[in-house]
Order: structure tokens, then C-alpha cells, then sequence
């Protein structure tokens, strides 16, 4: 929960009078409808608490990723795992590619770890490049990575990414890679770190059932890791009853939902071939997102007018190294994105 | 969620083979009817985010305390909120009176605070005496209650709590005191410090809807204080959606619930007697219990006894200041309770 004002995530649809919402990079199927019979279903298991070993999700979890159940933990979405990740790692700086998602530095500092932001630039379209290899070095404890990035977009790919993972390894440091928008990348830049665990034992890998089968509200996501150790601490780090019984019911039922990613990633990949398309004919300047987003940048009050035309958007200006006139929209159903192109039309030609 | 073995808490109904559960201190009436439809209407409206602020939420909490908006941070679950607070409060001492919850200790220990056990004594029937107030001097940064207070059952009396306040005031210690027991306790002990944080900001009450409405599977509790400071830094230990939109909407029906916590108290106190007059029959030593749980001892081998007959009761000898053969067991409806007392009696007599 939050309690000052200073809100900077987006969806927040409760305080502004939205009809479309973009600004959160959920699945805009929604939600699956065994997803949501499960949930139904376990409104008549409430009253026990939760089992805190999330054996059954942990099982199926392992069988998909190919690890073993004793390196998958399970929190309450995958934003508790990293303030519990921050409390359970021993170092005290961490180097912090940015524009990325503001709660890796709010984690980082609650736990009192001082980040070093990396600047990814917007000349090379925020991607992270072989430049980065040199900033790793025998100083730095950990590196924190979002692939595809939130809100960039951008993904890195295998060969960037295991020439990171073994100049992390030279260097002796941690790694952390966010891959909640694997599932929602595109086939074919779509890189996960699993496979590489069980050679690397300073890393851990962030997942999350939130974008991917429409989840947001229930709280669910995992940590993979082949460190005991370091699973163990982040466990002691939060309460034993964190994944509540309606999540570990949905999240069992939404692994059943094997295409639901697949027709997802069918609908982003036409859909943004259209916004892009699109945004061009406006003279929009978009960087191309390998998931299911897409960075606008260039209009400065687009955010305010898109709002005043009850569209909701993700102004990014107060993300590290992004300004004014960035703007994150998620990719959503082609209804949608066509109303959206409208309303940018009318901004633009007014 | 743990990962390690060493579970310490009651309702581990997964891990063993159980037909009544008297470990998890939980409503025997279980979940109201309007909070499992609710659970059931929010499995509509998981694709978005929850309200980070819990907006409509704490306007009714707030109503409901006599207090302000502000004065209230929801978690996921109490157990939450007990890691955000030890993490948030500049302290590096805290004295604990023992037996009591374990996970006062855990998140001590996480947030690398010493606890220093103040030991409650069974010959006092191991009730918080007026010997407390010399035990909080000068040094003491922190004191963490819990009344009724989780194994024993005991209540302190308006009287006492508020010389431990005042105590608390003088020294400049802080006063964390869990009522998540209050609802379910004896209604002439129920005492919430509530009216008393407008002149004293170094206190928060915990609260939960866990054992109440039966909602433990749902998880949901609430801390209130008046220290502004204190709860926007504990909010800055956690992310900013660990109260799920099943929660929010779970809590906001059960708030409705107006006689679902009386209802549970009648049942308490007319099982409370039977119980404890079976229990002097069988001459099984039993400690009055002010809420739902009875802390009974003497019969060394009672929770391996009754675990065969497939009966699950909290053994206790982990708890500090407690040993084998103490066990708590939950109240719960007449039919349970009476199977209950057969079996001890079996128990007994083979």
C-alpha cells in the first residue's frame, strides 16, 4: 500500500475518470476463464490459511522451466520478490541500467543499497549494448536487468545477454534479470536465463503470472534460482503466508492456459505493426517495444490530453532519463488501439 | 512462503493427513457468505492492478476505529505488516515477552533487531503482570504485545495496558501491540489502544480479518497509528500492490458483517466452559483463554497422540518459555469440540 501522493506506476484507473486504460502492460485478453473459476472456486477454501509452500504451483512451475522445485520461490507478484531480493543480498551498491521500472531503486534503497545508474541512451533507442560489459567491473556486486525493459520496450538478445551473464561471473557479480515480460515478447527475441542457472549460481531470474494472464489484481509472481542460499534469505525476509490461497489457485490453473500467451503475442505482433504504422503517418516518434508496449515520445502534452479524453496513458517523464512528452501505451485489442490512434489524430490536429 | 523445513506455525493441513483442524486459531464459522461472493465477484476485475492507496478500504476501517484515513497502511495480511514495521523503525533493540507469536522474532531478526526476552511465567499463569513496567526503562527502544496474546490466551486489562503505555511514553519507548485477537476475545477483556493514539504517536495496533472472518487464505490485515512518518516508511519497505483486489474487495463485504465476530464470541464462551470442564475431568491442565484458542499441558506425547486419530493441535514446545507436551488447541463448533475431548479421552486411556 502507499501512502503519500507521490504515485509512479501506471493503471492507476481508481483517482482519474478513464474509459481506456494503456498505461497498464496487462494482457488485453484479460484474464482466462479457468483463471477465473479457479479463483471463484476458492472463495470456499478461504478460511485455512494458505499452504506456505506453495508445493503444488512450485511443482508445475519447476516442470516448465526445467529447475527443480527447490529453486522456484513464489511472493505476492513478483514486486515483493524484489524488495525481498534487495533485504537478502549482501552487498551495497548496485549497477541500475536506466530507464527502467522505479521499483528496483525503490527496493535497493529501502534495503539500503546504493544504486549506479547506467544510462541507456535514447540515440540507441534505450537498448543495452555491448558498452555495458565495461561497466561491470570487479566494484560492482550487482547488476539488475529488465529484458524486454519496462518501459523501453527493448529486449536483449542471447549473445549480449550470456556475455553479460559470464562477465558477471568474471567479476563475481550477482545478477538479477526481470524476465515478467518474457512470456509477452516476441517469439523470436524472447531470451530467458533458466537453462544457464545450474552453471550460475548468483542469479535469479523474476517472473510473473501478472501481464501475462491478466493477474494484476490477484498477486502473483516467482524468483528462480539454483541458490539455496540466497532463496532461503529472501524467505526469511517476508512472512510465510505471502501467496495467498486464491493465488496459488489461479496461478495453477493459469499454467493449464498454454496458449494463452501464444494468441497474446499473435494479437501484439499485428497490433503493433498497426500502432506503428499508424503513429508514423502522425509523425509520432515511437521506439519499437519487443513486448507488449510500444514509447511514444516527442508530444509533450499528449498525456493530459489523451486523460482529458478519458484515455489513460504512462507518463514516463519521471522515470530516469526520460522527459516530457514520453509516454508508455500498451498494446491492446485492435478496437482499442483504433480509438486510440483517433484520439491522438484529434491532440495532434487541434 | 518458506522454503526450508523448519515450519513453526499451526494449519499445516498440506503437509499431514488431517480430518479436524484445531491448530489455526480461526473462526469455526468460517468465511460469511457475502465475503465468498465478493471473492467471487473480483475474479471479474483481476486484470487490473488493486487501488494502491486501498482507498475505499481505509475510509471504512478509519469509521469503524474512530480514526483518520491516514491513521490506517493495509497489508497483506497482518504478517506483513509486522516485517514492514520492524524494517521501518530506527531501533536496534526490542523486548519481547515470551511465549508469543514466533514471528515477532523472525522480523526482528530480519530487520537486524535483538530481541530481548522478557519471560512470562506459568506460575502467573504466563498473564503480563505489573512486573512489566520495571522491565521497560530507559534503553528500551521497542515493546511488542499481543493481547490476547498468541499461544496463552491471555489478555492485559485496561488498566495495566495503560500503565504500559504511559511506561512507554515516560522511557520513550515505542508500543507495538497485536490486537488481531481482540475481535474473538471474552467482550468484557476486549481492550484496543484505538482511543489512545491521539496522544501517543510512538504506538501501532495491529489488526487483522484473518481469524475473524475467516479470510486467513486471503490475507488481509491493517496496522493503524498516528504517526504519519512511521507508516509512509513502512509502505516504503513494500511494494505498492501487496493488498490484492480479492482482498480489498473480501475486507470491504466483511466490514458488513457486523454479527459475524458476536456470533463467534457466544460460541466461544459456551464452548470455552464446556471444554475446559471436560478438560478438569480428564484432569488435562488447561489455561484460560480470554479468545478463540486454550493452551492445555501435562501430556507430553498428546499432538502425536491425536495427530494418528487425525486431529491436528498447534504443538507449542517451540514456542520460547514453552515445552513438549504444551499444545494449543482452537475452538471451535460443539460437534468438533466434543470429538476433541473423545479423543484426548482415548488419548489418555490407552
Amino acid at each position: 500500500m502507499i501512502v503519500d501522493n507521490g504515485y509512479v506506476h501506471g493503471g492507476d484507473v481508481y483517482r482519474n475518470r478513464v474509459t481506456l486504460d494503456f498505461s497498464a502492460n496487462v494482457n488485453p485478453y484479460g484474464t482466462p476463464d479457468p483463471v477465473k473459476a479457479a479463483i471463484r472456486a476458492a472463495a470456499d477454501d478461504v478460511a485455512r490459511y494458505p499452504d506456505p509452500y506453495c508445493t503444488a504451483l512450485r511443482e508445475k512451475l519447476a516442470a516448465r522451466h526445467g529447475v527443480s522445485e527447490r529453486d522456484i520461490l513464489c511472493g505476492n507478484g513478483a514486486a515483493e520478490l524484489i524488495y525481498a531480493f534487495a533485504q537478502a543480498l549482501p552487498v551495497k551498491t548496485a549497477l541500475l541500467p536506466v530507464p527502467s521500472f522505479a521499483d528496483y531503486e525503490s527496493a535497493l534503497r529501502a534495503a539500503g543499497i546504493e544504486p549506479t545508474f547506467y544510462p541507456l541512451l535514447r540515440e540507441d533507442g534505450f537498448a543495452v549494448t555491448e558498452r555495458i560489459l565495461d561497466a561491470i567491473t570487479a566494484d560492482t556486486e550487482l547488476v539488475m536487468l529488465c529484458s524486454p525493459n519496462n518501459p523501453t520496450g527493448r529486449s536483449i538478445g542471447r549473445e549480449l545477454l550470456l556475455k553479460i551473464l559470464a562477465r558477471c561471473r568474471e567479476t563475481g557479480a550477482w545478477l538479477f534479470s526481470d524476465e515478467c515480460f518474457e512470456d509477452l515478447c516476441d517469439v523470436e527475441k524472447a531470451v530467458s536465463l533458466a537453462p544457464e542457472l545450474k552453471r550460475n549460481d548468483r542469479v535469479l531470474l523474476l517472473r510473473a503470472f501478472t501481464k501475462t494472464y491478466g493477474m494484476a489484481g490477484v498477486r502473483l509472481g516467482y524468483a528462480i534460482s539454483e541458490n539455496d542460499a540466497l532463496l532461503s534469505r529472501m524467505s526469511t525476509q517476508t512472512q510465510p503466508w505471502n501467496v495467498s490461497t486464491v493465488a496459488q489457485a489461479a496461478g495453477l490453473a493459469a499454467l493449464d492456459c498454454t496458449d494463452w500467451a501464444a494468441r497474446a503475442r499473435a494479437l501484439f505482433r499485428q497490433e503493433k505493426a498497426y500502432l506503428i504504422g499508424e503513429l508514423r503517418t502522425l509523425s509520432v516518434s515511437t521506439l519499437y517495444g519487443d513486448a507488449n508496449f510500444l514509447l511514444l515520445s516527442g508530444v509533450p502534452t499528449l498525456y493530459e490530453a489523451l486523460l482529458e479524453r478519458g484515455i489513460l496513458v504512462r507518463d514516463c517523464q519521471n522515470y530516469r532519463g526520460l522527459q516530457k512528452g514520453d509516454v508508455r501505451i500498451a498494446v491492446r485489442t485492435h478496437p482499442e488501439n483504433a480509438a486510440l490512434i483517433a484520439a491522438i489524430r484529434e491532440v495532434l490536429h487541434a
